[in-house]
């Protein structure tokens, strides 16, 4: 049976949002936040762009959905974002009491966990979807970078 | 000797801008950061006015001093706040690299010392200055919201 608006699509909501920072040459993560099946929140890392080491893909995605809720709050949301959160992102997170985080691929040096971040007690984590795809793209992004 | 531009000077220019967020009904924390004895970014926490959890005082004061000085890292800055800045922030430093932090009082549930966030290892920390004022504006606030 199809699910159309699974973790699967969404993730590669957050994935396209990914592909569309290394465009610009910006470390490629992406994020999306969805309320029920919608996607309220769609963003990419654009540190360089906009000279900010506030602005990724998860920071924009929390100030934008809390925007069309109308609220601080993302109870019952779910942000799905290529690339485990840093300890900023996994801060603003504590303080939106997100219902759920679903990240791809892991952050082993400078993700929330190796840094002992810590995450709402409210809020489930995943990780795992498309993990390989979204490393591959960072990957592709550092290595082409190295050779300019 | 008069030394007007010292830590105390600042920290004055910071619990104004706490000030400032105590009259429009925001948790009273404001921050200014400083490049040699010029201040480059003042803030004050907007999160209710703005609805947004990334909103604190320091944020905003990250974002602005980046967008004065052309350049993501804060290198050679001084981020003078009235309360420990929490892990989102201590994130945000993290990545900022910025010099120095002076902090007025201590947050012992929710600063990023008792989250056990990582500041840049390149970033010195002092704390204490005024912080009894500061302290006592954030319970002023909190006394007098009970009311209502």
């Amino acid at each position: 049976m199809l699910q159309p608006f699974d973790d699967n699509y969404f993730m590669k909501k957050a994935f396209q949002q990914a592909e569309m920072a290394y465009e610009k040459a910006e470390i490629p993560v992406g994020a999306i936040i969805t309320h029920g099946n919608q996607i309220i929140a769609q963003a990419h890392n654009l540190t360089e762009q906009l000279t900010d080491v506030t602005a990724h893909a998860e920071m924009q995605a929390i100030t934008a959905a809390a925007n069309y809720i109308g609220g601080k709050y993302l109870h019952d949301c779910t942000l799905y974002v290529t690339l485990e959160p840093c300890q900023m992102c996994a801060g603003a997170l504590y303080w939106s009491q997100i219902s759920k985080i679903v990240f791809a691929a892991e952050d082993a040096k400078r993700g929330y966990r190796s840094m002992q971040a810590k995450l709402h007690p409210k809020t489930k984590v995943e990780f795992g979807i498309m993990e390989e795809e979204a490393a591959q793209l960072i990957k592709d992004f550092f290595l082409e970078k190295r050779k300019f």
